[in-house]
């Protein structure tokens, strides 16, 4: 049943991004959690991840909408990875240069409070050991 | 700096494979640690995960070595997640069905010591969200 908790928190974040909330999607990041927003280019930190949001957000001209489809959990303790297949649709940016599914890696972290906080969003998965990523 | 530690670690469990050592490359493991022995197969904890390199030894006739190239890591406080090209050869077992390159995804805790422990040990990645990923 632990694994409901994190599909929860994935599923209430991705909803903060399509809504565009993104001071409640805040919520589901550690303090000292990472973004990758691109290959070799990452957001450390809350303050970072709220920019990268807006910016990612004005990339795709306010249209962006995240969701997980089959996920794969490792919760082991106050540890988890999950790895997620992510479709990423942007009605208002049809000439995006980022593919639309991809094969994600999270991790989280149980927080003392049992909350589940992203420690390491990364949607780009192992795709980043191969050149042509985007 | 810190990325050396984590390298260093990988590769002294890989030697520690390499040499059929598997009582010193259980060092490397978390108490709580999991190994993704093959889709769906998974060893929990240091006593199953020491059985399972023993079998898993077995079945590559006992030639089996293990390599690391390209790596990526997102090192976050205590808790690391690595990309890993992963070359697995086996010269005894030419009939293997196992792939020999994969895109490994390593999930490590540091411990109060500073050493780094593998808490998630899957060499199949993302390719587990996917069936044929064998």
């Amino acid at each position: 049943m632990s694994n409901e908790a994190l599909r929860n928190a994935i599923h209430q974040a991705d909803q903060a991004i399509n809504c565009r909330d993104f001071d409640r999607l805040m919520n589901f990041y550690a303090e000292d959690a990472m973004l990758v927003i691109a290959p070799e280019r990452y957001a450390k930190g809350k303050t970072q991840i709220r920019k990268a949001f807006d910016a990612i957000s004005g990339y795709f001209n306010d249209s962006l909408e995240v969701e997980q489809g089959n996920m794969i959990f490792f919760e082991m303790g106050d540890i988890a990875l999950v790895l997620a297949k992510t479709f990423v649709r942007a009605s208002g940016k049809p000439d995006s240069q980022f593919s639309s599914e991809r094969d994600s890696t999270y991790v989280y972290r149980k927080a003392p409070s049992g909350q589940w906080l992203c420690v390491i969003d990364n949607s780009y998965g192992t795709a980043l050991l191969n050149q042509a990523c985007a």
